[in-house]
């Protein structure tokens, strides 16, 4: 059997890497194929599989440098039909690509504002006063490199080979331990893994709010990977927060855990326990 | 004497409306006047005050839909000398500025990531399956409009009025509580006021590291209006917290609390006590 996996696209973004290491792994250990399906957004990759279009979605969750993807968490808020499959971390090494001859001549760089981001450093030392433009993915600024030899793009040298382009200058990222953590979702409820997530919003101002929950965790020595707060959108100084815990949602501290926590919260998500995918696939350290 | 004013321009950004509010307030409560200097980012705009060449710096801190603005909170951390001397809230409203007739022509619509992320239901609605293509500022985005008849861009009631440009479509956010708060920051280091603002970062693991500061604070009844995760971009998993308080850092209870939490944290920084700006001026309520 088949199993589409819907992410954001066109092919050449970090997060085809993602679901391609994802598709070796599940090839490798099961009889099932994968069939990757590229999205325009975030929003319509997670919403595919809500609507039943694909089966699974690889979304970024949170990069080292530049944190949580928004998008992700309030979307699995929102739409509340999606579990956690798995986790997988990737390294994140970005080229410059263009079709210029050198560094001196380009004038315009196009990427995803990540990326941009994460460069800014290596952009303001290497390529001073030159225009920085936002695109919706690392691989839609590519489009603007054969009409125009003075544009450079930030994207991977994946996305370097796929497209035939070449490369200017690599590994140009501020920061060389540069990774993202993925989440696969899907619709089937995930029990058994080493990892569990969770988000919830709470009824009054944050002070006492916050401080029980964790404690409730603390006090039963559950570890707490992140704690990430978002705004509710109701009104400025209400908020969700999201929690990932070093645990299994089925262990007997952590079903305690969760039934104390309950009264303490306006709504309360679990979106189920899993495992991280030890990642030795070729494809990955390429990009 | 003149105060020079450093925002993201060009003039038009939701960010000039907060930099003219504060003007016109300052106006009306001191005898100096305001200059204003538009900055092409938010990173230049910041480091323009770091570096001398403004007085003053006003900057998106957080909105009521889409959160923490990362750059704000990463480059305070980073710039080191920055005090924040006033708050300010806006209300957010948007609207769709174009040349095209009516909304069936409409191809592409260009603005701020941010804007386009909080018109997100009113697009998918109206105008489905259009291009959204994202520009560094709300005003950048309005520079396409008189090239191409087929283009929208999200930006203010102002930025149409200072532009010269048809509004096609009214308050188009898809929460009527769209709203922004800004910090005005300065080298002065800044003291009494009813809000106070720090950030730190924590040697281990989050669990019990968070535990503890949110107790320090909660015992002694001051109350937490935000805490915000930031990566420490050294590795996945490390954070820095960044808290604001209701209360002044001179009063007795929050110097005791300050003292107890220098322990807890590895770097610990105060960005000052500052109060919330009233607003009134009929400026803002027009954008």
């Amino acid at each position: 059997m088949s199993v589409s996996i819907a992410y954001l696209g066109p092919p050449g973004t970090y997060t085809e890497a993602a679901a391609l290491a994802y598709a070796t792994w599940m090839a490798e250990n099961s009889d099932r194929e994968a069939l990757l399906c590229p999205c325009p957004s975030i929003a319509q990759t997670l919403r595919s599989v809500a609507q039943g279009e694909a089966h699974l979605a690889v979304v970024p969750v949170e990069n080292s440098i530049e944190g949580s993807v928004a998008v992700t968490l309030d979307c699995l808020w929102q739409l509340d039909r999606l579990h956690i499959q798995q986790a997988l971390v990737l390294p994140v090494t970005h080229t410059l690509l263009s079709r210029a001859t050198d560094l001196d001549k380009i004038q315009t760089v196009y990427s995803h504002p990540q990326a941009l981001a994460q460069c800014q450093g290596w952009l303001e030392k290497f390529l001073k006063n030159i225009q920085l433009v936002p695109t919706n993915s690392t691989t839609e600024a590519l489009q603007y490199l054969d009409r125009d030899l003075t544009a450079g793009a930030i994207a991977s040298e994946r996305a370097a080979m796929l497209y035939n382009l070449p490369i200017l200058a690599l590994a140009i990222n501020d920061y060389p331990d540069n990774c993202t953590r993925f989440w696969v979702l899907g619709k089937q409820p995930s029990t058994g893994g080493s990892h569990t997530s969770l988000a919830f919003s709470v009824p009054a101002n944050v002070p006492g709010a916050l401080v029980k929950p964790l404690q409730i965790f603390a006090s039963r020595e559950i570890n707490l990977n992140r704690i990430e707060s978002r705004p509710t959108k109701r009104s400025l100084g209400e908020y969700l927060f999201f929690m990932d815990l070093e645990a299994d949602a089925s262990q007997a501290s952590v079903q305690a855990a969760l039934a104390e926590l309950v009264p303490y919260t306006e709504v309360l998500k679990i979106f189920g326990s899993y495992n991280v995918l030890p990642i030795n696939s070729p494809l990955v350290s390429k990009t």
